[in-house]
């Protein structure tokens, strides 16, 4: 009789076809003796639906009143989904993020969960209610309707399995866990049946979207084991897991890659303390997010170059206002490429193993692929390349660490 | 400063447009000084949206969860209101059932007010904040969200005035006001600045659907002025007020007339106490509503016939049952007619005035015009005759009372 999280985002609950599809799969949970406490997103447009409304009246609506506006999405998919539970025969009962109570700051559009009392919806489990929730919403102390961004519906899910300690929170998608790679780019990507928390972030991060980044930091914080699984496909999922837990072998998990970064250089910029500041300062003013950073010493020895990645969409802007900071620093040159991607591999195992690296640019030299940009952390290494060369790049890595094949392991 | 309270209906704020352009109407009164409070429907088709999405999952969705996802049409209207009302100068909160809070008791959709607490909404509104309230809902004492069923949002409107001690609770719809009957019957019928409670009671009960006969109940109640108006045109409405400050001198102040009846007879039923609950109990028992009951001795002096009238989509249910019930009292004969409409003057003058029924009676005899039953109250009269004649019936009473024409009055 253990406590099961399910989280179904707006693809698994854009019809009242799938809605009861998922009527169905609760209630095979429930029926197994499970207590089954689910958390719902939007229907799939309906969010878009009402920001239109909004946008129609007003370029920048109130905060506090697009909360009201789009807490109602969720609304509409809890009422909806309990009526077909109970046609499942389940009894359920929806909860709003105020009736529950899930408490947050104020900050509107994106606040942040405080604490949950989760009175209320434990009692109506303990009567054998199968619970629905509204993701991604709350209220804040004064009772006002708050909403937490983009994905936060799985940061609800997340916090109520840590606030009822559930056994599993379970995220719903329309992909059936996590790949060693996204398998449009290698079709021999192979599922994992278990990642760690860290290498999730590494790879949520790295463009692997199929969990938001603050749930995953939320249930690594909390101690929540997260499964993501197929709402539309049988099967186990990956199940994220805390490091200590994990017993596959492997040395990389996986490969992540990204492709809308842009690199910028600014060339035989005089070597002198602070001067990465001045460089990057102008750039976070003008509110554009850098990503790699790269230092080298100039040809010379006594200028540096210095590159880093933006977003694609930031690279003209960010190209102005570096060439801006060229001039004041008397720096030679300023170069940008915006054709360029970033292949990460990622893996707890890299930090027992040695030889990562180097087998990671030996497989990429083989194939002429030049690399433009290195950066690496604890458990994972990045390398910038030629656009052109993602598909290629990302193969030859799959191939060369046997990414196709189960590692040694139990799961 | 006095405190106004404005209610729109859905085709008022139906569209992006017609919210903005109740927000200038907001804003004008608010401008000129007056608190406002504004109490919103969902806007019109929506609610229909929404049942249809239920209706695809279950014929009869569970009541509970039918009120939370109705109660998200009239969320929207408040938050899209909120955003157009800052647009137009004013600074505006939403507010849903349960922020206010308006408690009611716990029958789902249908759910009646037990008690407001105005503190958060008198506490914004005392900072020149416009409230806007969703109408038709409310919560329980558990903190289910509750909705007061059809028209609702009038009584939410009427409840929020007496409970502030507004000045006046304007119902904003899409007729001008009370007339004298409907225009469409007879052109010469003449908008009403004043009508009595009583009177609008009757009226709307009779089919002129302007206000909900609760709303204006509970306006009766708590003393609070109704006023109707027009969202679209401009105009002073209709008031509805208590009959001691009503100045008109009228006999009739209007002439309201059902199409929706039928008429049902059983005759020569043997004439012993307790025959009326025989007849009608087993119509009461089969959930079928009766309007007028009239009742006459027999020809033959120990039987009596007894006629009454239901809705004309319950008169074959209606018939059957009669049927039954005539075999099993040993009645002579049953008899029905679903081609009749009921024509009933209005007026709290009839009080003071003798001679209103003969004046009817006359006119209608006049007009060859045949009366099939007749009901009376202390302020009405009621008859029914045949549907083809309502037209002729109408336009002749409003001509023989003079009703185009003003009556003496201060209004």
């Amino acid at each position: 009789m253990a406590l099961i999280v399910q989280k179904y985002g707006g693809t698994s609950v854009g019809t009242v076809e799938r809605i009861e599809a998922v009527a169905d799969r609760v209630a095979a949970a429930y029926h197994s003796g499970d207590d089954v406490l689910v958390v719902v997103s939007a229907m799939s447009g309906e969010t878009n639906r009402l920001v239109g409304l909004a946008q129609a009246i007003s370029e920048n609506p109130l905060p506090r009143e697009l909360d009201v506006l789009l807490s109602t999405g969720e609304q509409v998919t809890m009422a909806l989904l309990c009526m077909a539970l109970e046609k499942a025969g389940c009894s359920a009962r929806s909860y709003t993020g105020g009736q529950v109570k899930i408490l947050t700051d104020s900050a509107h559009n994106k606040a942040r969960i405080k604490e949950i009392d989760g009175h209320r919806v434990k009692a109506d489990l303990e009567q054998r209610n199968v619970v629905v929730v509204a993701g991604f919403q709350g209220v804040d102390e004064a009772g006002n309707i708050t909403t937490l961004g983009r994905g936060g519906s799985d940061t609800t899910a997340v916090a109520l399995a840590a606030a009822l300690n559930a056994e599993e929170c379970q995220i719903y998608t329309d992909v059936d866990g996590v790949y060693t790679t996204d398998p449009r780019v290698e079709p021999k990507a192979r599922r994992l049946n278990q990642i760690t928390f860290e290498e999730m972030l590494e790879m949520a991060s790295l463009g692997s979207k199929v969990l938001q980044i603050r749930a995953v930091e939320f249930a690594g914080k909390y101690n929540v084991p997260l499964r993501v699984l197929s709402s539309f496909k049988e099967g186990k999922g990956t199940l994220i897991t805390f490091e200590e837990e994990s017993m596959e072998q492997a040395k990389i998990s996986g490969i992540a890659f990204n492709r809308d970064e842009a690199k910028l250089t600014i060339l035989g910029v005089p070597d002198q303390p602070g001067i990465a500041y001045k460089i990057l300062g102008p750039i976070a003013n003008a509110n554009i997010e850098v990503d790699m950073i790269v230092q080298n010493m100039g040809a010379d020895g006594s200028t540096t170059d210095f590159t880093f990645t933006v977003h694609r969409n930031d690279f003209k802007r960010a190209k102005v206002q570096l060439e801006l900071t060229a001039k004041a620093l008397g720096a030679r040159q300023v170069a940008g490429d915006n054709e360029i991607v970033k292949i990460s591999l990622v893996g707890v195992g890299m930090r027992s193993h040695a030889g990562i690296a180097s087998t990671m640019f030996e497989t990429l030299a083989k194939e002429n692929i030049n690399i433009r940009m290195i950066s690496t952390s604890e458990i994972k290494i990045s390398v910038v390349v030629d656009e052109r060369y993602l598909e290629l790049g990302v193969r030859s890595l799959h191939e060369a660490f046997e990414l196709e094949k189960k590692p040694n392991s139990k799961a």
